[in-house]
């Protein structure tokens, strides 16, 4: 497996650039800890055990170039099962630039995007979904973010796809062999346990291939639209959201005025809350495509959150909001609809005139009463309790295309047992569905493939 | 020495924030190993000898928060010279501060800026011009700011100052003998021997204050004025340059459209060349402001180079902007007169023509003729040959302020010694001139001093 490319050494800067006290530049492969000992003015360098730290200098002949620690792994106790040395130095952008040079110049080669990590599933340290799961991480900013690609990494997903592989293949061994006595005409396999074996593989896949919807709104935070008139208090609900958490992600500026984002991170779950111009009906053309505007996110958002004073929207009125809103979701029941002001206003009144709106909640934005009761509203929609669980939450585009392929080809199999099509091509089948679940672990996989996966990753990784 | 503060534990991002893969959280004080130890999954670490590292997870309770590397350091055989750790973890925003804030609720306390540098200083590892040669070396950007901050760190100043020290405080011991037996009206120093070892001194100390301009333009580069008429070529012969070094630092939008500069690094030096507006005489107001603007460059400038097409400027007229040029430099003979176009011309003929014109250099932007003699002549006015010698260079601006008051105080002693004052008073000015060499390297400090240092760090150093 691409063996042949291994036998250089590679070298990048692992830290982040830009001003800071440390930088790690990394070297992994078989002359990593005879490169860096050519230059380093210390202890001798391969004499020394691995995960252990030296204190030195490096020079460019008689050029000092900066006081360094030198990390020593040997092989294969590094995270490439390579050697490995890291080199800790100041975190100059002079000074990292001449070190690199100077390993280069000794040996080593420029590391590409992910390489360490593409040498680490390589060389058997992480399968494929687990060395995927190492970008994830790096890039999450959330609680939920961090635990589904902790859980990946920690092989999570690896472990749920083996169980499901070797219930396959013992499916399989079984199907073939009836293939090598079909002339005897003997049936190895009992076709109605077979099929409710696929059936129950196929519940599993399923409930993994729903959970992407989480997991990929966990990745990239889930889009909750807070629609309402100009005076329903939507800024001061986003205010007293901000409040309540504390825990502002960052504001991005929308791309046009009517439309802006806020995210938020509540209970671990990044939210993204889109502001949208008031929705109503209207002759002006600007007006209109504004509005148009705001059912295009709509239909984007997982959540509605429609927020009114109901001294200004009577029940009817907001009946028929509601019902317009709902043919523009793509699942209506996320719709909430929250009655804001009620510091001003009888509760039991507001609840009995809007008893008919479903998921209806009572808040003041103003004086921060029921937040909690709308976050966890928020939180409830959201699915949290499913990251509690110890489900296995599908994260990956990638994987969420192999697991349907694999579902696809079950469903398939099916069919033919229902049909008493001949073993052949229901072997086919199976093999496809193996083939697909494969290509998760990367126990199935080529060239295309992992150059696609680590090229997403950052250098030094 | 404030050794009560140094009691708690302190903790920071080492490396710098962004995306990258690896991050490094630095603890250092007395409870370092034990607070990481509390949290991490793996070997016990109070355990472990010093300079070892350790795979393991930390966890916050239940929760997995990261596998990381540790790295430890037993006192003194670290950075501080106090027990400290450094966890190596994925470089994921959320991570790190979950890492910190755990540390911090396990009773490590957020690090101030420079922090880490200061215990290294208050505890011997370093002198104070050696802890701020640190913050130079990392904001290094080219091979000989690199090379005097390096110079600095490896105690290449405090070397040279103690010697200077040393010599003083054997003259003051003398003086103050003198005075212990100053009724018997013995003179025990030789009042010419002083004399001259205080010239002497002074002399050393010329040499590194005059340094200072140097060290402080290999800091924030040297600035070059590119001067000219619209059509000299200013712009080609800025291309020819960066194709001549290949080493663009960056490019900075002038805040006038008239004056717009290039970072270079030619030989190891940052040049910042700032191309202005023609100079000319004229009557229009406008262009008034930008020429008397462009003077206004002129004097802050290191070196300013005049282009010209000698077709297009006589000789004549070339003396008289010379002539006017000069008057505006601080340094008027770090004017160079560079004639472009010799390709199109007979340079014989330019030579003799112009042979009035001191620094005269001829070249051919366009065709890259003799770029390589302008660079010479660019670095020999910033005087490169200085950096390759073992001087000392200063770059610190409280260094040379130190070093003034202590020539100062010298010259009083010297015109003391001349006019025969009594001995009190020139035992004074001595130990005045001892105080303030003693100021750079901190063997005289105090807190609002070392504050101010120490608060222009980055946090994690």
């Amino acid at each position: 497996m691409q063996q042949d490319f291994q036998n250089d050494t590679i070298v990048a800067l692992a830290t982040p650039a830009g001003t800071g006290a440390i930088a790690v530049i990394r070297l992994s492969g078989p002359d990593s800890i005879r490169i860096v000992n050519k230059v380093f003015h210390g202890k001798n360098l391969e004499e020394q055990p691995s995960h252990t730290l030296h204190l030195g200098t490096i020079n460019d002949g008689e050029t000092l170039i900066d006081e360094v620690l030198v990390s020593l792994f040997i092989a294969p106790r590094s995270y490439t099962k390579e050697h490995s040395a890291e080199v800790s130095c100041h975190a100059s952008p002079y000074i990292i630039d001449r070190l690199i040079r100077l390993f280069i110049r000794e040996g080593a080669r420029a590391a590409k995007p992910g390489e360490f990590t593409q040498r680490a599933f390589l060389n058997g340290q992480l399968d494929l979904s687990q060395a995927e799961a190492v970008a994830d991480l790096i890039a999450s900013t959330s609680g939920a973010s961090h635990r589904v690609a902790l859980q990946q990494l920690r092989g999570g997903i690896s472990g749920k796809l083996q169980q499901l592989r070797e219930q396959l293949i013992q499916f399989a061994s079984l199907i073939e062999l009836e293939l090598d006595f079909s002339e005897e005409d003997v049936e190895f396999a009992n076709r109605e346990q077979l099929s409710s074996l696929v059936h129950q593989i196929r519940l599993e896949l399923g409930r993994m291939i729903s959970s992407f919807e989480l997991g990929n709104a966990i990745k990239s935070g889930l889009p909750v639209v807070i629609s309402g008139k100009p005076n329903a208090g939507k800024s001061t609900l986003l205010n007293a959201l901000l409040n309540e958490e504390r825990a502002i992600v960052s504001d991005i500026p929308g791309t046009t005025r009517d439309i802006i984002e806020d995210e938020l991170v509540i209970g671990g779950i990044r939210f993204r809350f889109i502001d949208t111009a008031g929705i109503r009906e209207t002759t002006d053309k600007i007006e209109a495509i504004g509005v148009e505007r705001a059912y295009g996110k709509i239909k984007q958002s997982a959540i509605v959150l429609y927020l009114f004073d109901p001294r200004e929207v009577s029940p009817v009125e907001l009946g028929g909001i509601l019902d317009e809103i709902r043919t523009h979701m793509a699942k209506p029941e996320n719709l909430l609809a929250v009655a804001n002001k009620i510091d001003l206003l009888e509760s039991e009144k507001v609840r009995s005139d809007y008893s008919f709106a479903e998921n209806l909640l009572l808040i003041s934005a103003r004086e921060q009463q029921n937040i909690t009761i709308l976050t966890d509203a928020l939180l409830e929609k959201a699915q949290a309790a499913r990251l509690d669980s110890d489900e296995t939450i599908i994260s990956n585009i990638r994987h969420i295309e192999a697991l349907t392929r694999t579902d696809e080809a079950l469903a398939n199999a099916l069919e033919m047992m229902e049909q008493l099509v001949s073993g052949e091509l229901l072997a086919f089948e199976i093999r496809q569905a193996l083939h697909y679940l494969g290509e998760i672990t990367g126990s199935i996989s080529n060239e295309d493939l992992l150059d696609s996966i680590f090229s997403k990753f950052c250098i030094g990784k």
